[in-house]
């Protein structure tokens, strides 16, 4: 399952991992929260949904992408509280959660650490043989984090055990 | 309750309002996760420590502190992170949350915004009654953010209601 976190709109989706490099589309979407309502109403909007994807796919693993001290404080801030809800939701079913830098994406999916949304979105509808681009963004970054955790798992998987 | 958010250590007090200004220590504490643990199992025995506290004492209200984008970074996330959990912790069992500002605790309590950790303390065990001086500091900030929730709501309840 592959998390873009956010308040206002949380990008999720599930994928399959095949043979090889071959990732199968299972779910995308999107959770959104109003943004006019209460942080305590929609931090519990927010678990309440990824909940249900989580229990609906039961996904053996999460991946994630990392937050940064970026952009606008408050939005900053959310999406540092929405993380923490939503790593939560993964502990508290027993399912492990691995976070990626936006960079770490970019780079997995794309080959170039620095690729902008066009190309990353041309990226996952090929590699996914999507007949059509992923909308909204944050489901499509949803995906390219879930196509991450999938190519680089076996490589975390050997250093581990190194 | 008061609570003083935080990943490694987080501050935890339960206060009762009395007449006027009078407020009766109920429990403090101290609910720490270890450092060496990943994000997922810190959150998890987060979740699970401040809900013991809330189903133990069943607040009526939960105050909480603000985080600021300062400091290290990575606490600054974790801190925003553990925020995220303690709200939805209140949330999910219908206790609303209020957060105040580091500087509208410290103003609250000690009439000086800027009042620093040593003039803190000693107000909040004399305001408190205590016979000594509560430790460890995140114990007496959790006291101090009852205190300002306690002094503040009639405030805040009049401003709504005008």
């Amino acid at each position: 399952m592959g998390i873009d976190p956010g308040l206002t709109r949380c990008g999720l989706s599930v994928v399959q991992a095949g043979r090889g490099r071959q990732i199968l589309p299972v779910a995308v979407g999107v959770a959104r929260t109003p943004s006019d309502a209460e942080l305590a109403e929609r931090l519990l909007r927010l678990s309440r949904a990824v909940g249900e994807w989580m229990d609906d796919y039961r996904p053996d693993v999460v991946a994630m992408e990392r937050v940064f001290e970026r952009g606008n404080v408050s939005t900053v801030m959310h999406t540092a509280h929405a993380v923490g809800v939503l790593v939560l939701a993964a502990a508290e079913r027993g399912i492990p959660v691995h976070q990626y830098t936006p960079s770490e994406v970019k780079k997995a999916v794309s080959g170039n650490g620095r690729a902008d949304k066009k190309q990353m979105t041309n990226m996952i509808t090929r590699i996914l043989g999507l007949s059509e681009a992923p909308k909204p963004a944050d489901a499509a970054d949803a995906l390219a984090i879930a196509v991450c955790h999938c190519w680089r798992a076996p490589l975390i998987e050997r250093m581990s055990t190194a």
